[in-house]
């Protein structure tokens, strides 16, 4: 997502300021939550036929709760000595063996559009 | 944080299973915020002595969170267009302003802890 | 929402199993936050046409979580001392200010859906 | 929680504003979990030695947060046509036979204080 030398820049920020003192394992989840909620706010009230226009119309503040979120998972990643790459690698191979590459199925929401359902293969 | 090329990957993933097709502004920010609540979820009854103990006894599932997190952040800001790197940089340089590096005070939480007063310099 | 007896029964529950000692501001706080995320999690992949069949079939699941933020949002006015029928109400006036009943005009989303927009009075 | 005569006077307001027409289990869920969000923030970076501070000199925003949350709630309940007494008394019953009175042991948080562990029965 960011390279290594923004994220260096991110730290130093952080260390110029003394803020390494407030964050914590609760307190960057908790802000990370935080900032969700904000990237959230967005479509709080939208339509379907609403999503494409706010894309667009709001897409300088979107990108900015979007920074956010990244941000605070840098400080967090960090902080656990979490090495992002490897981390999303092993999930993505986890997922791939979980959610199987149809092969004579669709993937498909279920009639209710809920999230079990999400993944169902659909045999032919 | 991750690679272009595990970026290009996540893309290919969810091609392949036609899930584009489930991902919008709403869906992924609503996405993210789950997954954000399930990373709150560790520390939710913890008090401040528990963090470090959390941190590493749990640091798999906590990675695991984390993961999921950077992986819907990475569809979204690539379905919106966003450059990432430029976008967290370009948020540095905000804070940078706005909270300018102290010389001759010391940041601190208010007496209350609040987020409000987060960052104000005691003048010396 | 819920009578005084049954919230002193909730009280009873809780003192009868020492529990008070987990709960404060921030950990009933952060527990809401995470039971509405429970409850939001039925609608994550959700159009707007599936909506009317997940309130029917997952009926019973999200009564769940509905009773969830209830109990926890009654422990949370009971410790702060917060008069719940009274807050509400103070609520209301200061909503029913804010917005105020339309007369010649009608309320609408804005062309985009978004929050800011939603309470404008479109003038005939 | 709130009095019936009070629920009313909510579902008049919202009835008087046309504002049914941007309510359903969607939006609701989605506006319980942004005003939890709100509510969670007053602790965002609050020590356990702030707590009483922070629920004592922040008392009104946070009966406001509380308010908004019950009002969205109750809005929720209405239009699912949940008894709130009914699921929140169903709900305590099954917490009773989940989580049993305790007799010769003590509820304790686990050492790392997670979730997962916090009903643990001691033996002794």
């Amino acid at each position: 997502m960011i390279s290594d030398q923004l994220r260096d820049e991110l730290l130093a920020f952080r260390k110029e300021r003394d803020w390494e003192q407030f964050h914590n394992l609760r307190t960057l989840s908790t802000s990370i939550a935080l900032e969700a909620a904000e990237l959230m706010e967005h479509t709080q009230w939208a339509t379907d036929a609403d999503l494409p226009a706010i894309a667009t119309l709001r897409h300088e503040a979107i990108t900015e709760e979007i920074a956010d979120v990244a941000i605070l998972l840098t400080y967090l990643a960090h902080d656990l000595d979490v090495d992002m790459e490897e981390a999303v690698r092993r999930k993505l191979l986890n997922n791939a063996e979980k959610y199987p590459r149809r092969r004579r199925g669709v993937w498909r929401r279920s009639g209710i559009g809920c999230k079990l359902d999400l993944f169902a293969v659909e045999k032919r």
